[in-house]
């Protein structure tokens, strides 16, 4: 049985979601950051940064958000959650697989922190970019490869979720309010959200 | 045929790495980002953040160089790169893929910058803590996975050699030097850095 530890008000979000949307069968263990419960010897084995979400699964174990929704939708490929590896949409699958540590985490930082980094050199090149990007990457729609939602869709998703409308650090615009409904009105996000709020 | 659009001196690095370990076939297509070549609009195309690394292979198309790694290596079982969905180690894998650009790249910003962020809000924790638990989990060796040799040494051994080697930011450690020494003993990552030296 697939086990997700978590603590609420968290980046666990996103692999709750995940799961939601998968149907697998899986069991929440709440690892209460406020306690440091995400420091205990145990739990640093199944992710050594000590941080939430991490997930066993088996013999298998990691941490990092993102890459807890990359295992989970190629371990379990009937949860139909990623392009197959020979599917050409799957470059662009990883591409915003990794968008959203890579891009959008940064771009918030340095929103919240008036951080100053040369945008060649800043791996996000800046806030602006990464959400100009975004914004013209969910003009079609409905999700982020088009016509299939993915794993991709649930950590961009949620990093957009807590930018636009958590933390409201990004301001609104009418792709990412449209994309943005589209995801809250998913049923799995619902119950996610009900979930992670603890 | 794929083509690998990148710069010297550049993060092209761990993608012309990646693609020399794998001894297929690619042509190398010079984007040189001292003339704005990356935001060229046919380049764009490829990789809407109009920055290199950028891969494309007939009809899939993307940037972020982790995800360039992490697509190759997964499209190509062949190579021997990634170890497969089913394999337990393909959790830690993932973990390691997505560690680069999540806490060493913002690791090393931080460093640079004096950045001061919460270790318990930022993403990587701390450039301290970054390097701690890649220390940590590089003592047994020879790989991040033990005897595998994977894509996640690329992005890890690349993050490491810029880091630790090249610009001096992160002290070096024993652990980090045997790593470094046996990354750079690989004749693949030797016929890279002449190539990204340009
Ligand atoms: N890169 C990690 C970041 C995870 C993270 O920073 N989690 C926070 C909660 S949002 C945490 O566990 N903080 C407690 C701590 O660092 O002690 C991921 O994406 O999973
Ligand atoms: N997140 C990207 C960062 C790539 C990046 O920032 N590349 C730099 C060179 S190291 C670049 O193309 N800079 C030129 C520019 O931004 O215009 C990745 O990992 O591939």
């Amino acid at each position: 049985m697939i086990q997700l530890y978590w603590s609420p008000r968290s980046r666990s979000f996103s692999a709750i979601w995940l799961l939601e949307e998968t149907g697998l069968p899986y069991e929440r263990v709440l690892t209460d950051i406020t306690t440091g419960a995400q420091k205990a010897p145990e739990y640093l084995a199944i992710n050594p940064m000590g941080k939430v979400p991490g997930l066993k699964d088996g013999d298998a174990a990691l941490g990092e958000a993102a890459a807890i929704c990359a295992y989970i939708a190629d371990r379990y490929p009937e949860t139909n959650l990623a392009p197959a590896a020979t599917d050409p949409l799957r470059a662009r699958y990883l591409q915003w697989l990794f968008f959203s540590p890579t891009c959008i985490e940064p771009a918030l930082i340095q929103l919240f922190t008036k951080l100053e980094v040369l945008p060649s050199t800043a791996a996000w090149g800046s806030a602006t970019q990464t959400f100009d990007v975004l914004d013209a990457a969910l003009q079609k729609g409905p999700w982020i490869l088009g016509e299939k939602f993915s794993a991709a869709d649930i950590t961009i998703g949620s990093g957009l979720h807590f930018a636009v409308r958590m933390f409201k650090m990004v301001p609104a615009r009418p792709s990412f309010d449209a994309y943005l409904d589209r995801c809250a009105a998913r049923s799995a996000f619902q119950r996610a959200e009900k979930i992670a709020a603890g």
